[in-house]
Order: C-alpha cells, then sequence, then structure tokens
C-alpha cells in the first residue's frame, strides 16, 4: 500500500483533488484519512472522509453518483492527491451542478459559469 | 471583497486548487489566508500562507516562477478555490518538474510520469 504524509495534519486528513478524467474539469475537492485512501484503492472507488458528519464516505452511497477512480496522482510532498474520475450521473456536486465549481471571480463578485444536471430535491429527496 | 470561510478551518487557512488555464493541468495545491486572498485579487498574482515557513508568500518570489491569474473559481462552501494561471517559467513544481502532480499510482507504486523542467540546484542556488 502507497503511504501517504497523513500524520502531516494534526486531523490525520488530506486534501484529495476530484478532475473528471477526459476534460480534466475540476469536480470538488474532499477530504481522505488512512482508511478512506485504502478503500479508495482496494475498490476502484472514491472515498472521503466527511468532516461534517464524521465518518467514511463513499461517493454517492446517497445519490448513486459514484466516481470512478481511472488514474490517482501524488503530489512531491505526498500530502495531496489528485483523483482522476468518471464521474456517474454528470454531476459532483450535491447542489446539483457538474462541479462544486460552478462559480467564478468576475467584476469584484461571484458570477454562475456552471452548469445544473440535476435537482437535489429529487436526488436526495429533501428540501 | 468576496469573503470565503476563512474561518472554517482553526488555522484560518483554505486549500487553493493550482491549475493551468490552457491545458487544465493541476500544477499544485497551496493554502490561502485572507491576506494572500485578497493580495492575489489585488495584484493578480498567486499569493499563499506558507505553512511550512509561517509567512505570506509571493509564488515565483524566489524562483521568478511566478503564477500570473486567468480565472478564479469558487466552490459551493466557498471553503476552497481554483486558481487558474499561466504559470510563467513552465514549471510550478519546487522539484523542477511542471506539475508537483509528477508520479501516478501504478501496480501498487508510485511511477514518474511528469516533465522535468528546470534544475532545482540552479534555480534556486542550493544542493
Amino acid at each position: 500500500m502507497i503511504d501517504l504524509k497523513f500524520s502531516k495534519n494534526t486531523d490525520g486528513l488530506l486534501p484529495a483533488i476530484v478532475q473528471e478524467y477526459e476534460t480534466g474539469e475540476i469536480l470538488m475537492l474532499a477530504y481522505i484519512n488512512k482508511v478512506s485512501w485504502e478503500m479508495t484503492l482496494k475498490t476502484g472507488k472514491a472515498h472521503y472522509w466527511s468532516r461534517s458528519r464524521g465518518k467514511l464516505w463513499l461517493k454517492g452511497e446517497s445519490s448513486g453518483h459514484v466516481q470512478i477512480i481511472r488514474d490517482i496522482l501524488v503530489d512531491c510532498d505526498e500530502d495531496t492527491v489528485v483523483f482522476k474520475v468518471e464521474q456517474l450521473g454528470g454531476a459532483a456536486c450535491h447542489t446539483g451542478y457538474r462541479t462544486c465549481f460552478y462559480r467564478h471571480v468576475k467584476g469584484g463578485d461571484l458570477q454562475v459559469s456552471g452548469e445544473k444536471i440535476f435537482d437535489p430535491k429529487l436526488v436526495y429527496g429533501k428540501k
């Protein structure tokens, strides 16, 4: 198993950048701990540590929008990774946008530039 | 000035993903605090907070390899940004590779897949 520097941060978490493997679009950033890293390598599906829920998180466990791992890059310091993925369902963000980065800075404000793929109410069954 | 959720993390730092604006290649991940965010917006050059040196860091201040901001994306939670940049000098990593993510996982090990652009000894003047 490839070791990463999980001990570098006091919470044992490292950032994982998630990139669509064909287009290069950055979909999201999430955090991994040792268990989620090992589960990702073992299963070929992206697993994270949910900081808000304090638990192991198989991305797509609620929505079905699983991320299939196509490649994994590791940085020079071994404290950040890139997951190159195939995003099932076409959208990574819980808001329904293809990417969590659906807004960009323009004229001192944030402007929506992304594309909405699904309605969160229908996928997650809440308002 | 656009507000980000710097208070979300106890150290007041948020991750900034750095992406080459033309190719979509992910070059590095660094951290920003409020001051480096404001300096980036004001100057159009990527500024970070160096966790190892504990100081504001204009990327390229030693190497000359400044990152010119071409676009900035902000995520749904306002706790992560993408800097789309033009990387002067052609390489972002202090090791001399174009990207810090110059290795990928292959067969349970790390394999170099990136391209070395410069010799760190010549650029930084140290062994």
